[in-house]
């Protein structure tokens, strides 16, 4: 089995409202020095074993990613 | 600028019902040998440089985890 992990998070420039309200509850918390704070996606699969990374990236394209708004990246391990 | 990506994710053995429905959709789209989907968070922030890995901890388990449900790992980079 290969164990597949997708990052998805907001594009540069695209507003992060979840993470600008961590970001302020983690200043509220003490940790000022926080910044920059995104939230995206993190999904793991398991997928039969093979060269399975142009099915990844469809099944971003076409499911887990809206491009419009989000970038992914994706990791493949036996 | 220290560059932190915390990872969240269910915990074995809890339902992941976000995880259930985009495996079925993959499966109705196409990609029937998709199995065992779990979707958790991806976050990103930036701290100054230095130490952080005691306080990175300390965030996860007072804001960014729910430690019932879900367990984390975190990255810190340079």
């Amino acid at each position: 089995m290969a164990r597949v992990k997708v990052f998805v998070y907001p594009k540069k420039g695209v507003l992060d409202p979840q993470g600008k309200t961590v970001e302020s509850a983690l200043h509220t918390l003490g940790y000022k020095k926080a910044s920059n704070v995104r939230i995206g996606k993190y999904i793991e699969m398991e997928l039969p074993d093979g060269d399975n990374k142009k099915m990844v990236d469809e099944m971003c394209r076409k499911l887990l990613v809206n491009s419009v708004i989000e970038d992914y990246h994706f990791e493949v391990a036996a």
